[in-house]
């Protein structure tokens, strides 16, 4: 059971001491976690944001890391605190959305589609039947006493050190069957267009779609956003001298800048809608 | 000896190579330390800041973990290097107030009163009699050549990792008995009220005051702040609709903006008085 | 081969989920890998930036320790993957320059002078002596399916992780005897003066030039910046009540603000001038 890892994705910064809180917790419980940030830099309170990060990371680490994930504007409120057990990982967080790109990869196309929801509104969901779902209700792997604004350090990471130390899923709480998920991708689809939106953007600007590969309409395909149109798929970042568009590396649509911020260049923001048609 | 723990909380920030040199440093005498970051986004040479952040952290650690604090504006000068040996934990860093937030949890309340001193000045403390201190004059612990401006990589990393490697606390140098410690905890108080100052402002915007729990008058409580007067304590970020006091994570009564920056909101920063009376 | 060192220098920023891919790899390699970051904060695509930053750090890791440097606008392209190893260390990335202060290390001062190339400029030189250079070529190393734009998740971290795990170098790919290196070392000297270049800007607004301490002229000297002269060397930053020049920790000439940014009061950026004379 050694040198099991640990993630923390969260909106905490890394100005303040409640990531170190967390890690000493998790250390206190288990000496030789390997712990891993994802990201502290979601912004406070953007629980879609985290997700998208989190969703995009999770799958290239071992199936017995345990996730941790803390963007919790709901915390000491009613909102859950939950346990997913996935085949590629588990997860500790918030009952809010924060895990819904993880639940969604054991989802189908039609299970995601939230037609008369608005965009990155949460619905709630039955549990994906590859997964199990505790609501963390059992107090023996909390680190006491538990305070009301603090559920990471006080709930989340001990829960996860205890997992990562072997505790049993079935002991840190009830088995539950329905979860909270954000509408992030829903899409508008007829036989020669797709529309979707941009669900992301990245340090260099460039701007990520909720639009799949295997949603493209064909090979020969045009992109529209914010005013602008882009003719077909690049392969790399150095294929054309401005604008492009191209599969990324999360597997998604997605419109870049060569060396420069395709956001900045198109004053877009997350939730712009984004528009694949056949040439 | 293995899987020890050594954090590090600095004003190096995450983009020059001054942390990874002390990591370094570290791996190369002690190849399977565990690393943790607590901060490095402390304002250059903002020794109150980088105390606070230490202060709310350490706890949580493992009792042998060895924490690394640079925060160290003096370098190279004839401030004093330190080891301080507490029963929650071992510290090096500059003998300078950095450590003032550990010091004062074994002190008392009057032992940290210094009436006549302005806020956040450092003064000079005999060292409390749960801790033990050393001047780390031994140079056999050192990485050389010693540089004059970068104890960090050349003192202090080192010397925290022999220690964490056996290393017995009596070898790293003198006893001494005295240390820099800053006024950061004196209050103003009578029968109905008590009188402290902001001292952290953390990256929500919340305002950390000096006056922890046990401090306050009475459970019917009016907070000022800045022109703003508080009624009560609340439990959770959602409990009221704007601002708001409560007991947060670190122990000390705080002011926050529900789902919003107190300090953008009050225009307030550290050392802000906050006047805590009965209603 | 348990505890081996990677280390980590992009400009991924630490706020996208490119960082966390990268470890998750190498961790689902080999999971007792130790994992430090050098630094993420590269500006986007500063191949010169990055250089410096993994040159200033990697001679304190063991050198059993594989350092991982992903500043690769070219991704894609056909710009090489290379493996370097060097008696103090081994280095993944991509063939753009990124590792130019590493081979430097291995070149003599002769060997870094290129007169007719301008500051920065990329050139191609012969592998030094001392080291062992290897083109990327052996999929079986790599992360399938190979993303197009993201390398340092595909080739570069499970590279360095199958090198941790004990793969021999030569598995990885053809060995090469030309690499990139970007003139970064170019001085121009007379009997007594020397006229160089300022490398780096540090956070504290210390300004870093490529003169080297055996390239000064003797020791009462006089620099030149901007406009500005400083007379001799301090020994630490609190020697002079301004502006003062020293042999930083680096090992390179540096000016500097006493508590203070040398770099904003001066209104200097990398590539500016800096002359050294004898008074």
């Amino acid at each position: 059971m050694s040198n099991r890892v640990i993630t923390f994705t969260t909106d905490f910064g890394s100005a303040d001491a409640y990531l170190a809180a967390m890690k000493g917790v998790a250390l206190g419980i288990v000496p030789d976690l390997t712990l891993v940030d994802i990201t502290h830099e979601v912004p406070p309170q953007d629980i879609a944001h985290g997700a998208f990060v989190l969703g995009s990371a999770y799958q290239y680490f071992p199936v017995d890391t345990v996730h941790v994930a803390v963007v919790d504007p709901g915390v000491g409120t009613r909102r859950k605190a939950v346990l997913v057990v996935s085949p590629t990982g588990s997860f500790v967080g918030p009952d809010n959305g924060v895990l819904s790109y993880v639940l969604k990869d054991y989802m189908t196309f039609d299970q995601v589609q939230f037609k008369s929801t608005e965009f990155a509104r949460p619905v709630v969901i039955t549990v994906p039947s590859d997964c199990q779902v505790y609501e963390l209700t059992n107090p023996e792997y909390w680190h006491h006493p538990v305070s009301s604004t603090f559920h990471g350090r006080d709930i989340f990471a001990p829960v996860a050190a205890h997992l990562a130390s072997g505790v049993q899923q079935e002991n840190v709480g009830e088995s539950i069957q329905e979860l909270v998920f954000l509408n992030l991708f829903t899409l508008r689809r007829s036989d020669d267009r797709v529309e979707g939106e941009v669900i992301y953007i990245d340090r260099f600007g460039n701007l990520v779609s909720n639009i799949q590969k295997d949603s493209l309409p064909d090979r020969e395909i045009v992109i529209e956003l914010a005013g602008v149109t882009i003719s077909g798929l690049s392969r790399t970042f150095s294929d054309a001298d401005s604008l492009l568009a191209l599969i990324g590396s999360h597997g998604y649509l997605e419109v870049a800048g060569n060396r420069g911020s395709a956001a900045r260049r198109l004053g877009v923001e997350v939730g712009a809608t984004l528009t694949v048609r056949r040439r």
